[in-house]
C-alpha cells in the first residue's frame, strides 16, 4: 500500500496552542512547531495533511503553516470528547485510505537523514498493515504510554509483531502482558506518538465510540487509540517499529526548550548552539567565584 | 527623588511579539516574557507602568500581563517614528516625574537577590539625577549598541560621570571618544538597556524629534534615546552604572532559548535543566556512537 494522507490531532485544550510556538529548525530556520511537523510528514511522501483542531482555531493554523498550507485542510472537533474520537472526526478525509498519524504537541527528532515518519511509513508500505512506532521506555515511564506487548519478528531486528495493547499500564499489568524479550530488563516498547492506521482502526473507534456512547463504557473520553489498536491486534496484522530516535512531548514543562536543544544539537548550528551553552554555563561560574571573592 | 513610574517600549515590528512568549521564570513559574518584565519593575519599587505599543497590541499584552495587570496602561505608538519616538509617546503619563525605562524585547537577569532595575533605581534615587545601566563590553559588539564614555566617580567601584554618549560607534570613534580607564583593554561601557530617565531627557527628545520633523536631521528615527542623552550630559549631572548581570536580546536567533537557559541556571530549576541539558548532549553522542556501530 501506499501511504497519502496525514491526520495531525491538535484539538486538546492544553495541547492546541503549541503548534503555533516557534522554534528553529534542524536547517536553521525559525519555523512554528505546526511547519516542523508538516516539513516531517511532507518529507515521508504524504500528499494530504489534515489537521484536527478546536473550531476557530483553523485561521492561526492556516497562518503558521509554512510552504507547505496547501496540503492541508481542517477538521474541528465540535465536542471535547478525549483524543480517539479527535482521530475519528478525521473520517470523511480518510475515506478508504491508510494514513500516517502523528500528535501536534510533539516534535520528533531523528538521528539520521531519514525523518522519523520516512522510516515509519516505509514499513507501512512494505508490510501492508498498520504500524505503530514504538521506543523502548523504562517502567518508571508507563503512566505516559500506550504501550505494547508481541514477538519480535525473525529476521527483522527492530519489527515486532502486536498481540497486547494497553494505554498507560500499571506495572503488574506490564509485566504479566507487556513484557517483550530481547529488551533490556525493566524496558517495555511504548508508543512513539506516530502511526500508520488503516481504515479498520478507524472503524474500530467508531464501534468503540457508539458503544461508549450508549452508556456501556465510561464514556468516550474512556476510547483511546490503544483501546482500537486493543481490539485490532486479534483480527489482523499489527506491527510496532522500534525508533531509535527521539521525540518531545512539548506540553511538559521545559519542553519546548528541550526541544530546541535536540533540533540545534541534531542541526547546523550545533557549535554555536553548544558554545552559547558552555558560555552560560561559565558566565554562571565565574559570577558565582566573583561573588564569593567580595 | 523617588521612581514610582516605568515605560517599556514594545512597538517595534520585530520586537512587539516577543513580550507575549512564554518563558519560565527563575521561581519556576511559567509567565510571558512581559509578565517576567512587569514583576522585574514592581521589584524595584514601581507604582505604574506604561507600555508603548503597536495599535491594537493592547488586549494581547493586557491578558499576558500577570498579577500586576492593574499597574498597566498602554500608549499605541501610531506613527513608526523610531526608538526616540516611542519613549516619547508616553510623555503624558510621565509627566513631571523621573521614571524607569527598559526595553520590552531583552531579558534582564541579575546574579544575586536584587533585580538589576532595583540596583539601578537605588544608585539614580540616592544621586537624584538621570541614570543609564551600562556593561563593560567589547569593540567588537559597538555596533550593536549605544555606548557612554566618561569617568569613574571617586570611591563608587561602579559608577562612572558620562560626559559623551554614541549610538552605535565605528571603533574608530570609541578608540578616540569613549575610552574609559580602569576597564579592561578594548572593552567600552554600552547600555544594558535600561535607564532612569528625568523629565529632562523627554524635553531633549520633544526638540530633537521636532528639529528632525522640520528636515534639520535624518528624520524622526534618527532620534534615539542616544541623541537625547548626548545633548543632556552637557548640561545636568548624567551617571552610568555598571551592571554586572546579563541581559539577553530576544530578538535574534536563539535568544529565547538562550534567556531561558540563564533563567533556569539561576533559579529554582538548576539542577532541574542541567541534568536535561547534559542527557541530550550524552544521547546525542550516544546515537552518533551506535551509528557508528552499525
Amino acid at each position: 500500500m501506499k501511504i497519502k494522507k496525514a491526520v495531525i490531532t491538535a484539538a486538546g485544550r492544553k495541547q492546541r496552542t503549541l503548534p503555533l510556538q516557534t522554534l528553529i529548525d534542524r536547517d536553521s530556520v525559525e519555523k512554528s512547531v505546526l511547519n516542523i511537523l508538516i516539513d516531517e510528514v511532507v518529507r515521508a511522501g504524504i500528499q494530504e495533511i489534515c489537521v484536527v483542531v478546536r473550531p476557530g482555531d483553523e485561521a492561526a493554523y492556516a497562518e503558521v503553516a509554512g510552504d507547505h498550507a496547501g496540503r492541508l485542510s481542517f477538521v474541528p472537533q465540535v465536542d471535547s470528547l478525549g483524543y480517539g474520537h479527535a482521530i475519528y472526526c478525521a473520517r470523511s478525509f480518510t475515506g478508504d485510505d491508510p494514513f500516517l498519524h502523528l500528535v501536534g504537541d510533539h516534535l520528533y527528532v531523528s538521528r539520521d537523514d531519514e525523518s522519523c515518519a520516512q522510516q515509519l511509513v516505509e514499513v507501512a508500505e512494505a508490510h501492508d498493515c498498520t504500524v505503530s512506532a514504538v521506543q523502548s521506555t523504562r517502567e518508571s515511564l508507563l503512566p505516559y504510554y500506550g504501550t505494547v506487548g508481541g514477538r519480535r519478528l525473525p529476521g527483522a531486528l527492530d519489527l515486532y509483531q502486536v498481540d497486547t495493547v494497553i494505554e498507560k499500564p500499571t506495572p503488574t499489568e506490564a509485566e504479566q502482558r507487556l513484557i517483550v524479550s530481547g529488551l533490556r530488563v525493566g524496558h517495555y516498547l511504548c508508543f512513539f506518538g506516530m502511526h500508520v492506521l488503516t481504515p479498520s482502526v478507524m472503524e474500530a473507534l467508531g464501534r468503540q465510540l457508539e458503544a461508549a456512547q450508549d452508556g456501556a463504557d465510561k464514556g468516550p473520553a474512556s476510547v483511546t487509540l490503544s483501546s482500537a489498536l486493543a481490539e485490532l491486534c486479534g483480527r489482523e496484522q499489527y506491527l510496532a517499529v522500534e525508533q531509535h530516535n527521539s521525540r518531545y512531548d512539548l506540553g511538559v514543562k521545559y519542553g519546548l526548550f528541550s526541544a530546541q536543544l535536540a533540533l540545534a544539537l541534531q542541526g547546523q548550528d550545533r557549535d554555536d548552539v553548544l558554545a552559547r551553552v558552555v558560555e552560560l554555563l561559565a558566565a554562571r561560574d565565574l559570577a558565582a567565584g566573583r561573588a564569593g571573592e567580595r
